[in-house]
């Protein structure tokens, strides 16, 4: 079993995406972050969700998340004109997350050392310098363990 | 919108839970990690998924992923065989990561705010001590985002 037949689609950005359509991909598609690609589609890192919150949510209130309760609901939804204009390349951290990047040709036990190692449940899998998707570690567990 | 209405049920553990079901667990729920909760079912800390990587896996290929290539793929099978027997309090992690927790009353924005600040892309709900579920960023940003 080897990457290129565990790859599975799996959503990319690139840094100019928009945030707000980040956002969307990251609740429309159930993910917990996303892959950013350069502009010949290699991988460049990830974008975890939670950095749309560290974005959109102000600063006093990450501070202090009981101030939030004095916010009303009104002021909360616009919240995330917070991100209008702004790209995926505003969200990322300062310090990029290190995306773990596996071959097409790697077993699946080298995926699963790579996952153990870099501690991220997901890697991207590149074949002849393309992305040909993801490996993630649910996936993985799923075809590596006993029935 | 408070968190008791955001609250989706979750699968836990308890640190007694065999390993290789949570593993499964996590392979069927499609889950990247799974909350542990005590005996009176309060949440105590998150399971990683990648531990059970960590703890499947020999260190030396943890080390050198390479070295995967040279272990055959029956060999690669029997490594669960290392999971039989142990239960999820083995997997953990010296240092417990930490799981968040929100009261059922928190406002989104509140919560919002605690992922933020905690770098995790889930909540448990808590509520006059019993787990009311979990909270994901993927359905967080759902409910709050503009249609």
């Amino acid at each position: 079993m080897r990457a290129r037949e565990l790859a599975s689609e799996f959503p990319t950005v690139s840094l100019d995406t928009d945030a707000l359509e980040a956002a969307r991909l990251l609740a429309h598609r159930h993910l917990p972050g996303l892959i950013v690609v350069d502009a010949r589609g290699r991988p460049i890192t990830i974008l975890p969700g939670t950095q749309v919150m560290r974005f959109a949510v102000p600063r006093y209130v990450q501070d202090d998340p009981a101030l939030a309760r004095v916010i009303d609901e009104r002021a909360a939804d616009s919240l995330w004109q917070a991100l209008a204009g702004t790209t995926v390349r505003d969200l990322l951290p300062g310090k990029d997350r290190e995306l773990p990047v596996v071959n097409g040709d790697d077993t699946a036990l080298e995926i699963a050392a790579i996952m153990a190692r870099a501690r991220c449940p997901v890697v991207a899998v590149v074949e002849h310098d393309r992305l040909l998707g993801a490996i993630t570690l649910d996936a993985l567990l799923g075809r590596m363990l006993p029935a």
